[in-house]
């Protein structure tokens, strides 16, 4: 059919097995189409077409609430609820947000991004309609992966105990984003493996009446046989165990089965819990067979050979980050590395395939992996853990807590720093400084390049107490690593260009634009001084005091919130001091960024060498009254 | 014996029977006196005296890592490594640490506070040992109640899966702090007394044995039945499931038992779990018998009678918040009330009594209960989330991400802000505001007295959007509420007293000391302005810009960390608009702060009427030079 005429989703109540296998075949279609241009999260997407048409079928979104966890796997319920229009946009500066939004639809009744927060909201949303007196469907759709999560797991806790209606849709697809791991993991596997269980249920019922007489005890014995066959004979004791029904293991990708236990779960006034199995990348051969989790979330495509286009020219941040760590390790054996969930991501399975022992993957467990780094320090080795700067914001207590308060040698890798692009708001990582730098003992530091991000290795690792490196999304420059360095001093600052008339701060990649606005300000007769604020804690006091003696104006630009960040400790400091050095501040000014090119973002931020150069010349230029920039 | 004597713990390997059960019995009477005076929480404590006896009779401490999970469980820990003569000084300041820590003994391997991080820091202990080729025993001791944190799952699911070796000790007493609730505890309750299974298990295996051979259908069958016996008949399943050996229900006051159940932990190579059945209170009849939760921790009391002495004379901030916000929700039905495993603490049990259907308890499970209150506000409620300031860092990124993104209609009732006193570091509710005022939706208020509570909480419930009103622990003033008020004004301060020569800004109870220091400077002629900060976000920026033209000094005072609070704000506002006001700051710099009476920590932070008088006349008195105050 054509999928844009699709403008709400009850039209798929009326379609027979054929027409619901023809619908999923022309949603896959566009869906390879669509994202083969724009990029996206294609491949959790391919695994739940039939699913999410099952889910519009059996229930009534959006009086019933469907609530998808991470939400990247909801194109298809865009699709069906009138968005398919906008997919040419999807991910794009104002385009089509690639997470459910409540302003996009009315059938978006939750936002998400991270993960393991549907339960919770559902939890929310059951005990609201029974509060109400109504009578809808609660409907949470949530991954294998991110069932580990400590939040979904507490979730559970409460809803078994509870006993509010809700049907859970745990989607098994056997892979997040990397393989899974842990213990929930393998007792999933292990239910997935045996199906044959269920046809032998009836039959242990009847084997037990069969038995014969045999005295009190044994009689007794048998009871118990019976009244456990329920369990031994149904996978999901697990979820039985917490006082959730379970149905299962059912195909994700037959429209019978799904629409037998969605009809089941029904009937069932309680907690029910639907074990799907889908496949990830279903229907398209290179994401089907994607085992190294590229085909994830990725950009444009060549559709016939499934080429990722747009080869990188140097390598990531991340892969830089992790393979200097990987180097130190081979020299230092206390060195380990970790990651909650995200080897692909933050490139460490090289670290992983060549020191197996010393690498760990926690899945989806922010929580745990800080606190763990806490204990392998506490014990004394050298943890590494990369983690996403949004993520870390889930582990901020264990932070706090567990490695700051015990001032223990862990060192964070805080990847995806500053503002991500397509991910959008969910994921911008511009909170961890307004957190972090509030800890009294741990230094944070964001290099410049790549050189001076090894220097910050080499001296996290040579230095105690907890350490953080932020580092951002995209490749490092490619500079020769050859030239000498010298080993860095924590707090000290780097003076990148002279200049009497004014002093610009920044840190990471954001130097670059501030020194193309020197440039620019140079050409006009204006020469700044350019200062690269590569600690962000501890700030480098004595340049500053240097800074506050000079008495020129100070301009702070950031890729961050403006409240917490570098720019407020400098302006706060200079104020303690007394100094009266005019102080300006640049950067993100409470509100959330949304989706879209990062070089847009900056725009609309005011980071571009042009706005700048344009702030610096009100500052220094004339007096207090006409420069105000509000 | 004496208690005092004890110097190291290797002298219970010696002990027979009688002399355990006759050491016990003086730990408890020494317990039991010591508490009386100094206050504590003797009621977990007077529950492991036999268990904490028998891990160090059969572990090895420090070479065996005991890591007590919240810690405040550790007092007979503290007698057995030589501590006992400390204990006059417990929980005061400078005197014994509640909790585990490091610098007090090296049998402290591990600090805690907040609970839930005992099996991440175990695995970080555990996997340390096998890389470094060591043998020692890694031993966590969790409660039930601590065993529903997000994060000990997490850690339950990558321990079960990666099969280190490992002692883990559930300390069920069916009690946190409050009686626990959720489907695990539930669980625990069905093996708690299911005991009898285990007699049955050899049984079982014969009475397969004797099946005849009828088959190949019916032979698999009964294979697996054999196979599954195992599980059957041990109580563990959801930890058997989870990859995790299960020993237990094992009586923890009968040292036998314990030993048996040890040594037997012991055999396995791969984690264990011991289900340890304790009696909070044991062996002291007003704990042991305590159905409300008040001898989970309190102050000093009479021995004989159990009377808790030091009667309050107003309501505690707890209550006060607590009963506003009931009494509006008999007048609002779509007001509902949560709290995380505190309802007892943040007094919400006459809630709970009197509106059971719109109060939630979601017990330790800070992720969940934020998310789940998004949840109810995205269906249309309001509800108030009662959450002590220490514990929301456990919900940040939830905050974040599910309330303030989604701009949703939650009021966090954030107890306990400020310092907390005895509880010491690990509990201070000083860093909220830093962590919440990056956030771009939210309302950050704290009342100065009961009515603007009141007055803040009616505004809330009016508003839409995410709003947190701090309070502190203590009592409220008892002032007469009687008297007329008028609505709250978003972002509007208050001036409490006129004055010309500086302005004093403060919020919450420490106005009352700024209030005093302003009496004092104007005996001797300095007269100040004090404002009540009473909006911490967004401020009166009306206000600042009528004090940055007038240009006098300003100087903020609060109990909380300097980064990222009030007057970081106030400070980096003042630049930002080019004002050029001497700007000065007092409150937490960069440190963690440990128990000890509240007005003795104030004083070392120099939160006194002195100090902010003397500080003022520093500001208001001579040149910039002379009076940099660092």
């Amino acid at each position: 059919m054509n999928i844009y005429s699709i403008d709400e989703p009850s039209f798929v109540k009326n379609l027979n097995e054929e027409e619901l296998v023809q619908l999923a075949s022309d949603i896959r279609e566009f869906l390879i189409e669509s994202c083969a241009v724009t990029g996206g999260h294609i491949g959790a997407n391919l695994g739940v077409v039939e699913l999410t048409i099952a889910l519009h079928k059996y229930f009534d979104s959006p009086s019933d609430k469907l609530i998808f966890d991470v939400g990247h796997q909801a194109y298809i319920h865009k699709i069906l609820t009138g968005r398919s229009a906008d997919f040419a946009t999807l991910r794009q500066y104002k385009g089509l947000c690639g997470f459910p939004k409540m302003r996009e639809s009315e059938h978006d009744v939750w936002e998400a991004g991270h993960s393991s927060t549907s339960l919770s909201a559902a939890m929310g949303f059951a005990k609201a309609r029974d509060i109400k007196g109504e009578k809808n469907h609660v409907v949470p759709i949530i991954g294998d992966g991110a069932l580990t999560g400590g939040m979904a797991l507490e979730a559970l806790n409460h809803i078994g105990s509870d006993k509010t209606n809700m049907t859970i849709i745990l989607n098994d697809n056997e892979m997040s984003i990397a393989p899974n791991v842990g213990a929930l993991h393998n007792m999933l596997g292990r239910m997935r493996t045996n199906t044959q269980y269920n046809k032998f249920k009836h039959g242990a019922e009847g084997f037990i009446e069969r038995l014969p007489q045999v005295g009190t005890t044994l009689r007794d014995l048998a009871d118990r046989f019976k009244d456990s066959t329920k369990y031994m004979f149904v996978d999901g004791i697990f979820f039985e165990e917490l006082g959730i029904k379970y149905i299962g293991p059912v195909d994700g990708h037959n429209f019978e089965d799904l629409g037998a236990a969605i009809k089941t779960s029904k009937e069932y006034d309680g907690p029910v819990l639907i074990h799907v199995i889908t496949k990830k990348g279903k229907g398209y051969h290179p994401a089907e067979h994607d085992k190294l989790g590229i085909w994830h979330g990725l950009g444009p495509y060549k559709i016939d050979t499934g080429e990722v286009l747009g080869t990188k020219k140097t390598e990531s941040w991340s892969a830089f980050m992790s393979n200097t760590v990987l180097d130190r390790a081979h020299q230092d054996e206390t060195i380990v590395a970790m990651t909650p969930a995200m080897p692909v991501g933050s490139k460490l399975t090289k670290f992983q395939n060549e020191l197996p022992e010393r690498f760990f993957d926690t899945g989806i467990a922010e929580q745990h992996a800080v606190t763990m780094a806490a204990g392998l320090a506490a014990a004394g080795l050298k943890p590494y853990l990369a983690i996403y700067s949004t993520f870390l914001q889930r582990g901020y207590d264990q932070l706090l807590h567990d490695v700051d308060r015990q001032n223990l040698n862990v060192l964070l890798g805080i990847d995806r720093s500053g503002l991500v692009g397509a991910d959008g708001e969910t994921h911008q990582g511009v909170f961890d400084i307004s957190f972090i730098a509030p800890l009294p003992n741990i230094t944070l530091m964001m290099p410049r390049d790549e050189k001076e991000a090894e220097m910050m290795i080499d001296l996290s690792f040579e230095t105690e107490g907890p350490m953080a490196i932020r580092y951002p999304r995209g490749n490092v420059q490619g500079i020769d690593m050859k030239e000498d360095r010298k080993p860095l001093k924590i707090g000290s600052w780097e003076v990148l260009r002279e200049g009497r008339d004014a002093a610009l701060i920044s840190y990471g990649p954001t130097l670059q634009t501030v020194l193309e606005a020197a440039d620019s300000l140079s050409k006009e007769g204006i020469e700044v001084r350019v200062i690269n604020a590569r600690f962000i804690k501890p700030m480098d006091t004595a340049l500053l005091n240097s800074l506050g003696e000079s008495g020129i104006p100070v301009f702070v630009i950031e890729e961050a919130m403006l409240t917490g960040g570098l720019g407020s400790m400098v302006s706060t400091y200079m104020n303690d001091e007394l100094y009266t050095n005019k102080i300006q501040r640049l950067g993100i000014d409470n509100e959330y960024i949304e989706h879209g090119d990062v070089d847009l973002l900056l725009r609309d931020i005011g980071i571009t060498a042009e706005n700048i150069a344009h702030r610096t010349k009100q500052l220094t230029g004339a007096s207090y009254e006409e420069n105000a920039n509000r």
